[in-house]
């Protein structure tokens, strides 16, 4: 088991940089491991579609996000990779509350990284999902 | 050759009561016809991200509406049709300008419908794709 | 935790009368719970594709069995179920040996069933992965 | 417009020499463009499943090797460009007869290739794709 390549604070500071719509979408990673990484997305009622569940597409910033640093946490600091491929299934209409996000990368080469993203809405404790999922995605980032 | 089941009008009536997000991602439907959709976005510099391209969320959200639309032509109004999934590919990095999308359906069937988009940047005139493309996605909506 | 709703034997019926292919596609259930499967598909040399790795339309099949068999144990002895999606990534280049799938539904719904797949090499014993994994794979059953 | 870098006789020997499943798989490629290949296959008894269609397996191989002589035609003799991912999806039972796959490549870079593959029952002449379509795939290519 190695450390991540990157601290949560340099995550923080890539995606303040690099994505100005960062304000609209109030992500927090929980925790990074070594090619994991745990990121929580707060609710807003903006989020919200008809029904009273949460949009496609809040789910799917909140999976690129997770990957994003999951990758990240092995690469190092990369501002430049970019997802070339992100496949999303959608498996119940979440609840207006927190969602939880665990991302995995499943393999990294000198090319490109692959990863999966579970995600469900949060649970008794911050950061935590609780069963079942929500959605669950997989994705390739390219590596510049 | 058939008539689309709803109007643009209907279109936007839809959206516009079913994702309060639709003031942050500024779409117009340039047309509608039997499964097919034609779907611009215009361009805010909050869509940017690092190296000055469109960000990854922005045309998962463009691909979605764009089906949303063509598949709603095939199965009239239903404001509980929701995305069961969505593979995207980003192909190029967009330049910061107006994405039009391009949405055809695939098939529809009782229980779900399928489709492909393409998405490039808006050429000389207003609602007209360009190539290179610069996504391809794949969806399919879950019939209520 | 619920008991499977089909046995292996049950499968293995249902696999030999509904696919003739089934001859020179030399899998073996290896164990079966409550929406999990692990599959095993021995090696022949007819999988080998150029660079002595195993073909992807072999590990494409064994994936999908690998879930039409989780999927089963959910929604038990049903064999006009249909893959309507498979969406898989190869990670790495298998050696030339036996592979072994383990396959998890994520959701079963009254239309269809979501699950994923992971593959890799067979370890030390018999109906072991060992990682890493060289293919992972998410999939969608129609229930007729 | 430019000429497909290798013909489809070079385009078999590599099937023929990389893939020994290629006997079980009587494909013949029926045109070949510059990023474009049409690709048919014959019709066996073997590729039947239950309901008498033809099974997953045998379509996922058949837009696999279309969109390798699509990908070909633009890279030229390439024995070891490798799928990475193919994400299919099944849209309607096929009848038992020759299927054709029609493969047009999006994007080559250096690192990968990226198309989409339509796969339908063969029409009244030899190679013509007959609407509507029973498979529609999105595969990348990862180059040596």
């Amino acid at each position: 088991m190695s450390e991540p390549l990157i601290t949560i604070a340099q995550f923080d500071e890539i995606v303040r940089a690099t994505l100005p719509v960062a304000d609209a979408h109030p992500y927090s990673v929980v925790s990074l491991g070594w090619g994991e990484a745990v990121v929580r997305l707060d609710y807003r009622d903006a989020m919200l579609r008809a029904g009273g569940t949460l949009s496609g597409p809040t789910m799917f910033t909140l999976a690129d996000t997770a990957l994003y640093a999951a990758v990240l946490s092995r690469i190092g600091y990369e501002p430049l990779a970019v997802t070339s491929n992100l496949d999303i299934h959608f498996l119940r209409k979440p609840e207006p509350r927190p969602l939880v996000a665990r991302a995995r990368v499943l393999r990294v080469g000198r090319r490109q990284a692959v990863g999966t993203i579970e995600i469900a809405s949060e649970g008794g404790e911050r950061g935590v999902l609780i069963e079942p999922l929500v959605a669950h995605a997989t994705g390739t980032y390219a590596r510049p």
